[in-house]
């Protein structure tokens, strides 16, 4: 870690779970489980990796913890939690040896932490006052590193190849379902360097285009349907997202979507303009709000304009109308202005971005446009 | 929902989260996110669901829930869920006129809730106490109907028509890569009618199929190795999970393999025996363990020998050591007991079953042996 920011010495433990900031602090990746699987970080005792029996081998060669412990499935996990918090004085007798003013310890769980666990723990430290994992994490993991743009500007580009392909098959994708069309999606991610995918597949094509969440379903794509694409793929655990609406077949697109597309784009294009550091996140989404509401279309614009992506695909810094937080130099996030039309259609444009000392660079690299070969 | 657990009554409200819970009681499909997305059950007042503005349309679309509000990208969401929890007289000034006694609210959240959400609805209900959601869904989710038991039997069968594949196929795996295995599982099981994975594939070859939740990796699959195969797809949301460890090739596998194979294999065939109604999940776990212990591997057996598998690919009943839940027709769970020696090699053996008025019937039908043809 670079630095340890200043709330960080009013906190006297920072409990971790399978999680993208165990990731980032230990290397391990987990998935979240039923299992009682826990970091324990204090500042005056070296970290303690709670982990159920069945991982312990596996924790012990890939994590950079030294001191990890184990619980058995016949074995009372909370029990186990319990003789933790008490070793590292959180609770139990030997806190009053550890802390003379006797003040109850502030824990900070991580944020993604299920119900089920930070239950257990408020019931071990019932005088405990609590806080979340990001109020001493999401400023370390908001600037990327090296490594890290490394591995992202590497998602985007095989995420930017499939794009490429579905431009160019665009007349033989007529007539695919959006399912179908978002598992070939998935096989060229993974044919083109990524591991699985970074998020649920989006294929919305004509009216779905218009639900921004909505997946993939059974509609048959049409020819002349606008199709929204947004998807994503891994590498080394960093994510790509991306997004193009693309018009597949020689048919024409609906009415008012050519001009739907192009101020989109031209939103897009001015909230990418205006990304340098010291600019607020807020003058960013306002950039690109500013188009689509002088085109009349700012009641369609539903959704703020981008959010930060790193281990996470949605974290800090989030690019929301009024966001105070200034753009730093090693900040990513995407760029993804969108007009939702019900029952018609909808546009969205989406590349990442990554702050640089005078401006930015995107690190997805097609043509926005909507047409295809 | 076929009855009230006798619980239920005790709680005031039930609060949700992008889940499985949420998914059983709405039909609404969602992934945990960062934005606040929440479901409000209070026994005197229709559901509430609050969500962001841009899942809206999708939620009045495919959810049974009437009452769907939305909170927009640039509105606070606290003071959104403030709000619902005044309106349905668990919080605020609305409270003293619908509680006479003044008690405070106990409030049962969702298991997976993670705690960026827990910790606000805590500072919005200071007085309140908490359990978990679990305490009235788990009865509810734990006997499977009709519809559930088919989707589950179809995604084994998915799976089960991949093992044969591999099976087939055995000389010609050799000389892959854990990791090309496994894109190769995932392709074939979408081939074979399942949607995804429903859970990271295991492709533990040689010593690393000592670790029983290695996933995958970058080592080779030789001839002669052991390779522990635990895979699973879903079908309509249901997943399946089914382990056979196979060997390909023609050399002979290492010193031991074909006892504790053989060891396993009975062990497995022991617990499904085991099985019928009114029989406690401790006694299927014993039935495994015992024929692992009197073969003198009981130390290598480092886990319980069974979970419940539904919407969760592991929730209740957990099949442990001890453990006093009786079985009920409708169960369905996985028997998979396992000896790991650690820098070796491990064997699993895993099958579903079903629970039946006077036994259990197996979900999944391949062979269990470890030839390969």
């Amino acid at each position: 870690m670079d630095e340890v920011p200043p709330d960080a010495a009013a906190a006297d433990a920072l409990v971790l779970f399978p999680s993208t900031n165990l990731r980032y602090l230990t290397g391990y990746t987990e998935e979240p489980g039923e299992r009682h699987f826990l970091l324990f970080v204090t500042a005056d005792a070296d970290p303690v990796f709670l982990v159920p029996e069945l991982s312990g081998e596996q924790v012990r060669a890939e994590s950079v913890v030294d001191d990890v412990r184990t619980w058995a499935d016949d074995e009372d996990p909370v029990a186990a939690v319990e003789s933790v918090l008490a070793e590292l004085g959180l609770a139990g007798d030997d806190r009053d040896d550890r802390d003379a003013d006797d003040a109850p310890p502030h824990v900070l769980v991580d944020d993604a932490m299920h119900a089920r666990f930070t239950q257990d723990l408020r019931r071990a430290l019932p005088s405990a006052t609590w806080g979340l994992a990001s109020e001493v994490l999401a400023d370390l993991r908001v600037v990327k590193d090296d490594a890290e743009i490394a591995a992202l500007r590497r998602a985007g580009e095989a995420a930017d190849a499939v794009v490429r392909e579905l431009r160019r098959d665009g007349d033989d994708l007529v007539g695919t379902t959006e399912a179908e069309l978002a598992t070939h999606i998935e096989e060229r991610l993974v044919a083109n360097g990524g591991t699985g995918v970074s998020f649920e597949t989006i294929v919305g094509s004509g009216p779905n285009g218009a639900m921004p969440h909505h997946t993939h379903g059974d509609r048959t794509v049409e020819a002349g349907d606008p199709v929204v694409l947004d998807f994503g793929t891994r590498v080394d655990g960093y994510p790509s997202d991306q997004t193009r609406t693309l018009v597949f077949g020689d048919d024409s697109p609906p009415e008012g979507f050519r001009e739907v597309h192009r101020v989109v784009r031209e939103a897009q294009d001015a909230a990418v303009e205006a990304v340098e550091p010291g600019v607020t996140t807020g003058a960013v989404d306002a950039a690109a709000r500013e188009v689509i509401e002088e085109a009349g279309y700012g009641e369609a614009f539903i959704h703020r304009t981008g959010h930060g992506v790193g281990l996470d695909v949605h974290e800090e810094p989030y690019v929301v109308a009024d966001g105070e937080r200034e753009l730093e130099p090693g900040m990513v996030f995407s760029v993804e202005p969108g007009i939702y039309l019900s029952g018609e259609f909808g546009v969205r444009i989406e590349d990442l971005v990554v702050v640089t000392d005078d401006g930015c660079v995107r690190l997805n690299r097609t043509d926005r446009d909507w047409r295809t070969d």
